[in-house]
């Protein structure tokens, strides 16, 4: 079995469940498509890149991320920064011919994108981008069940992702504020997943028109490091936030479905309300992430009286779920998705095929959350060709 | 106790709810605040207006409206008829003196819906509109909730009304397909209620955006009457749809909080999904109609790690339910919110006060049903007060 | 049409649900079997009696019972009082030649409601028990799918009516809580219900095992009449309970399948959870009444992988659903299945045919209930034909 | 950090779970109480050893157990074999002064049970049974709030394990199905999760009446391995089953509450249907594991008409939840609970403290599992002691 070796930059919330997924697909899969080697781990203090390598596992670890990038042994750069970074590690990376996986979204802004994707085609290096949701086995199945027909046409998509870990307006300001760093708020952070899912399950974009709202403008400075669970500082120093709270969008596909995605980070109870719905002219289906073992199917070609949404738990008959466990129901968790990116990833480096979702559609995640920003700028309608 | 005397127009889904809550309402409300006594039902024909007399228990019939409007026992007209007679109604009842009660919308226009509105003013009688699902016990405990402030700050609210009723493409031609009798499609028939609920929950709309399709182009004609449940011909001859069936639209309130509202008749599998969601800075709440008896709050009050939504099942502590049943969830049905709306009208009847939603209300959410269409119609962001 | 006159005895909880289906029947249903026309109420004071004339539409009411079974003009006699009464009503009324209409459960005991079962049969009158849970169009549908063989041979059955209106200690001692007037506790007033959807569903009980117990031995004296909602005196006096607060038993069904019965009137938090649920070799099905518009249906006929509980919303495909509304998810109430139970009296009374659940009926759920409290008393299994 | 020694016994389903634990707690779990380094794999066959040393990335492995107990280096014996090796294994073990982590059940028989677990004491081995799904943080939080008196007395306890992996009559003979190797069906299997729950939750048991059934006889012989996913051989050759598909009980408890619990492998459209209610004086609490991350919650406590049962979605304010994420419905999987559990273990280790459920624990739970055997063959009440 080849074996993959590994520089993971970032050690924080993804940078683990980078580093975890790596641990088990040779245990989960078996064999495994390829071994996965994590050699280095760089972050942006000692401490921070020492414990992450110990935790990890990793053999070593450096302060910041080109030495990561340059390092010979590496063949695959793993990406986990704040989005502002992913750019400049990715054009380094290409133009070191490493291939690169990069959380999303993939970069602050179409143009961004755009560029990292061109860079990797000419360097000829595998890439993939972390939409890990559409990675869940019963995604996998939706995605299966439209290609099959079982919907019929495609009329509607409504998908949202809605969360409150930011509600408090005593949550303190950190990069996901700062509009430097993050870009967009709620559109680039939960909503970019979203727009992959509509893309995953129904297609290119023709249009959108967006409305955003920024209801917490003032933040406390954090005391100490930043993070999700974070605490402000007691001085009462503030800070300006600079993207949206709130994002809701009105889609036009292009093959003729409409739809709307929203998503907030201030929707006080919901918690990791990743939920989208497709309706068919002969079926549809619904899930959200907080059961993420479940998906809706409603088949109008069930017999009449017979009809209704049926929850399907994710099972042995779909998609990766035998890897794991031999009966349904047992229940997967947020890291199995990474997993099976992961598994995916290996599997795609090993045979020297794209994986997916790569640059490119990251490019057009990004091609959309632009030209959202713009109908907002401009209060109008924006084609996703204008981008 | 006072009677009321009532003539009823239109003996459809909505004639028969309505009978039924003037049967029900002195049995439910011990004692009633008046006695409504169906003295005339007015229908196109003769059969359907003989027949409406007798299954609804009223004295007369007559065949069209005028006579029922000019009865002179007749304290309040019913107006249950297809959208484009309200108007005329109406006013002619308005004209009479009469009361009048209402279905929505109000009327195909805001233009019409204003008229009215102010003819009755004019006129000086009681007037309502038949926005039953705010009727709904844990609709008014949604109300309460929110003006007591338990929910804080209002920041989002996303209503929708799905519906399959029409997704088949075989259902024929109907009024409700025709421009000039029921005005536009989904988002007069299904949004209303919606767009009622908005208004009713969050308050007034400063803008609108919307994006509307029709997916069925064609539908064949009906044999012999149309409805809900009737078949098309065999002889294959179809007749163009006017009206949209699905709308999506953004909104931004005039207090500060934003959000969305749906509608589809061509949502598979979705029966009486009239839904909604608010969220607020302290707190969240979220229905749907085909759970009719459960209101689902969430508050960040709650003591930390105790904090999830609650699932609150219709009972004697919520308004007017103790005046049906003694305990909760013995399940009300929809009849059950028609039975309060009538309630709620024969109250103000008796004590010569304004009811709500009156004819000022009814006219508030065709101006955004203008709005939105006008929206649609231009592909841009239109104001309220532009209509 | 013919008429059917009717003496109500027993104005509280289920006189005014009875009194309401009369007047709905020949509203929902068009035309109606008969008319349902009621002539006198009884109660056992003047205020009681004259209060529900006036609220249920009666032409007159008297104090106590035996005029209104004798009462020349009563076709039939309804009989809403507690438990104990039961008997003595329903002999007299079969002696005076009169069909009855008996709320659950029908007697004390099984010898008694044998006694009343075979002096109904001898007198060759109609009679019907109030088991109104089994006319839900769901549960007729969940009987339809079992006897079609869609579940295919039925290995389990567990049930449960689960309710709080009494777990407050502080909720006063009423009729319910005293064995001479209602028999047993939870088993007979909530339990029996269930025991009929056991055998309404699965069939004929072998044996039963099973386990009481009064958790609150002690209630205060009421203030007033007491009633679901009564309050307890502030004297502090107080009374001991004389039946069960839960129970709990095993069945063996002669059929050959397994399974559990509980009740308690002492579950916190559960309303009205009137559940049940049933596997087969080839599907399962549950229910629960807090959602009683839903039936949950699991086929292990479906393909793979697109296996799963589907919920099923009670529309107009199934049974007597067309007669209330068009289209499904509108939402029917507890009331309505009060009325389907009324229509079918009604049409077993037009047509001098049985009506379903009858006396013979009622007299196997008390058996069942007599089994249930033997084995309990002795602490062993007790076949029901000991009985 | 000190390194635990494991010896793994047992390479199948739960023998990977177990080495995916071993993989993950330093990873989740920063810093780990200890270091669990797996020296060795024992399996029945060089294949299946070989294979799972290399998939969970033992150092080395053995074919049979003994040289694992007799390893110099083993720290840790982990016995996931069937039921029946558990005894020899465990015994061996002990003597050889090696700690012991047990799947569940831990003995074929009570009587076997607490010779292990008297074996162990004298030993002065830590021991842990592997009931891993009351390591679940909502399980730990249900325990916490019945701990601290939020649910008031105790009434009622409710639980169930529902599968129907092997309700298909073709599902082929395994050990499952045989008395020597399985000892009991439904009950050792499912059911033991149940009992331990009900004891975790509500204590100790007074006495118990049981009913198990055997529905699918005769079961075809497998066609190589057996195991939840293997076909039946096409000869048609059959072998009866030794021991029952279903069981339901009855339970007194020592506290004074009332219960059931029922289990059964046949239960058709269950998948991990395993679920508890626990019913209080002051308020309930519900779980099913097919929705792992959520405890239902209510309490009487709440304001009148805000009652209601609350969905408690797993987050960081719960046990151990932290540490694998940092904001609540990101999702749990089935293998988190494992790892709470071996963390538990490796932590009771590193501080040489008793861990929980121990063999004394194990021993409980089997000789309950015996007592319930005893009342369904004589088919009587059962008090735990008589065991």
């Amino acid at each position: 079995m080849e074996t993959i070796n590994i520089g993971l930059i970032g050690t924080g919330f993804m940078g683990k469940g980078h580093a975890m997924a790596y641990q088990m697909v040779p245990k989960i899969f078996s064999p495994a498509p390829a071994f996965p080697n994590l050699v280095v781990v760089g972050d942006v203090t000692e401490d921070l890149a020492r414990k992450g390598a110990r935790d990890f596992g990793a053999e070593g670890w450096v302060v910041g991320w080109e030495q990561v990038v340059d390092d010979e042994r590496v063949d695959l750069v793993d990406i986990t920064t704040p989005n502002n970074l992913h750019k400049e590690i990715a054009l380094a990376s290409a133009k070191a011919g490493k291939h690169i996986y990069c959380e999303k979204p993939l970069a602050l802004t179409g143009k961004d994108a755009k560029e990292m994707y061109e860079a990797a085609a000419r360097a000829g290096v595998i890439t993939m981008v972390g939409f890990n949701f559409i990675k869940n086995p019963v995604a996998l199945l939706a995605k299966e069940m439209i290609e099959a027909g079982e919907l019929g046409e495609i009329y509607h998509f409504r998908g949202s992702f809605h969360q409150d870990v930011l509600a408090d307006p005593n949550a303190p300001f950190s990069w996901r504020f700062d509009r430097l760093i993050a870009g967009s708020g709620a559109l680039a952070d939960l909503g970019s997943h979203v727009i992959e899912f509509a893309r995953f399950l129904v297609g290119d974009f023709e249009r959108v028109c967006g409305l955003a709202k920024t209801f917490i403008e003032e933040r406390p400075l954090a005391a100490g490091v930043s993070g999700y669970r974070s605490k402000a500082t007691s001085e009462g120093s503030t800070r300006t936030v600079e993207n949206e709270d709130s994002i809701h969008f009105l889609i036009e596909f292009k093959g003729g479905a409409t739809g709307t995605i929203e998503a907030s980070r201030i929707a006080t109870g919901r918690k990791v309300f990743m939920a989208y719905e497709v309706n068919g002219s002969k079926g549809s289906l619904h899930f959200v992430h907080e059961r993420m073992n479940e998906l809706n199917v409603y088949l109008s070609t069930d017999p009449t009286g017979r009809q209704g949404f049926k929850t399907i738990l994710a099972g042995p008959e779909h998609p990766y779920y035998e890897s794991f466990w031999p009966v349904a129901g047992i229940g997967l968790g947020y890291e199995d998705m990474k997993i099976i990116e992961v598994y995916e990833l290996l599997d795609a480096l090993a045979n020297n095929e794209p994986a997916y979702p790569d640059f490119k559609e990251g490019w057009k995640v990004c091609q959309v959350i632009d030209a959202v920003l713009l109908s907002v700028e401009e209060g109008r309608w924006v084609s996703v060709e204008e981008i």
